[in-house]
């Protein structure tokens, strides 16, 4: 797994759009101290300068171009600022494609670092979706995996119908799923992680309960993974609060999004399993109405970037 | 609606199976002070007996035969009991279909009293599935509502396979589901109910929220209905949590089970829609391992009770 073996990982965080909350709240989130390793952000330097003022934010600014300029010195943020955006680009709270543009160019520069192996793991910071226009989307056998503190679940299908998705629960499918997240959480430092596989049908009774899923958990665990299921869907996510899993399975958008969103609506991050470097975003968006104030919120981006700091070094999840 | 027009509504509570924690929860729940109304029991007097000795309660017993007998004095608690079982039938902890046959037949004598209105709800004291085996479940239009605090989730459909219930999404169904809701609610003594009602696919993007949800929410509407919708599954039930609704309408059984239990696993009780008369129970069951020990946990079995004696003095749902 990347970065586990780096000696001393470095976290990347793009800034997300320099109209909306994403620099306040990174920089909050980097002064709370709480983010272990070393960090870069990538993005417009002024942009994070103002956010440091606005956060009276002891930490200074390093402004350079290239990341092998970082110097992670203490009291000191370094930004990597490829110069895409002038100063009059940047209204705050305006949606501006300019300042999309400038995204889309930051995170590419974060994903190069990681394609290099010189960082450890990727946070993006909350982007405007208007701003940014239609984004390309990561294809191929990528699949989303929510956390909100201990209740980590993970996809097997997205934005597909329900009908749809009936034709998606397939014994290959879950199969390799369940593969790639044994793989993926032992990558970040969960040993023998433990992974529970929702059913599909109430009380877990029905056709694709004993065609599908039970026979792919058991072929997981033929493999040795240490694999449960198929698990009543209305009980496994309580389940998992309490412990008894390290990550659940979920079939289908909303039957893994329901418990997340309503056990807690806030300090939610998302990861995608299959890409080939680890890539965290935040749930909430940019936040235009509350932007430049110093009122937002860094409790979701410190939780975010504290995860994928610890995954990238092979640490685990945080706990509690 | 059945008991908004009495003027003194008195709530009927089964004890429950005698080997378990039923009467033990009871008597400490009216211990408590929380439940308003007059409240009769309905189960072996012997063991309310024992039971209001092992929880040190200060409340005295009055046995009866006959409803009419009871007289709700302060200090005392009247259990109607139709002499079903006798001491030695009952062991402490243990399965026995003497004491099931009897836990149904004191249901039937509640369910009596509720349909010649003498009673304003019942709650059902929690049961031995194994010691009543097979139970006769009210047929015809019944749907299950969950409630935990502040949310409550009504099902269009319970126990059939996903692919079953693609089917079962029809707008005749949807329509009488929230015509029932609002006039149950409405007789509960919720004025003006708002009434929710998910989609069924991720981000209400399907044919079946244009063809059958949105058309049903209208219909409602027209008839003068407080209802919204369709709306995107994972965020719909938050939405109920934090007062937008006075209760959801879910479309399959684990779209509403799952936030309800993710959400809180205690606390939760239950109430069928569409039964002449209010008809409550609490989430968890007979618990023998730990029954006849003082230890067992009041607080479901308070909150239904309480719950269901203000709906049935339609007084509306307690609040907090």
């Amino acid at each position: 797994m990347m970065g586990s073996g780096m000696d001393d990982p470095v976290l990347a965080v793009t800034i997300g759009d320099p109209c909306g909350i994403g620099a306040e709240v990174i920089v909050k989130a980097l002064a709370s101290g709480e983010v272990p390793g070393r960090t870069v952000l990538v993005g417009d330097a002024g942009v994070v300068r103002r956010a440091l003022d606005i956060s009276h934010s002891r930490l200074q600014i390093h402004a350079v171009r290239l990341f092998e300029e970082a110097q992670f010195r203490n009291g000191y943020v370094d930004v990597i600022d490829p110069g895409t955006l002038n100063a009059e680009d940047i209204t705050v709270g305006q949606v501006s494609p300019k300042c999309g543009q400038a995204v889309l160019a930051w995170e590419k520069v974060a994903t190069e670092l990681a394609r290099q192996k010189k960082i450890s793991a990727i946070v993006t910071g909350p982007v405007n979706v208007e701003a940014i226009g239609a984004r390309t989307i990561a294809t191929g056998n990528i699949y989303l995996l929510l956390i909100t503190g201990p209740l980590r679940v993970v996809h097997l299908t997205d934005h597909i119908t329900l009908r749809q998705m009936l034709d998606e629960v397939r014994m290959d499918n879950l199969v390799s799923l369940i593969r790639l997240t044994h793989r993926s959480l032992e990558g970040w430092g969960v040993a023998k992680p433990r992974i529970g596989v929702a059913g599909l049908n109430p009380h877990c009774k029905g056709p694709e309960e004993e065609q599908e899923i039970a026979p792919a958990v058991r072929k997981a665990v033929s493999e040795g993974i240490n694999a449960s299921g198929p698990i009543p869907p209305d009980t496994i996510f309580r389940y998992c609060i309490e412990g008894r899993f390290d990550c659940v399975v979920a079939l289908y958008h909303d039957q893994g999004h329901i418990p997340v969103k309503t056990w807690r609506f806030d300090g939610n991050s998302s990861i995608h399993l299959g890409m080939p470097y680890i890539s965290m975003s935040v749930a909430h968006g940019s936040a235009f109405d509350i932007a430049g104030k110093g009122i937002a919120d860094p409790k979701s981006m410190a939780t975010t970037m504290k995860t994928a700091a610890m995954l990238g070094a092979g640490k685990g999840f945080p706990t509690g």
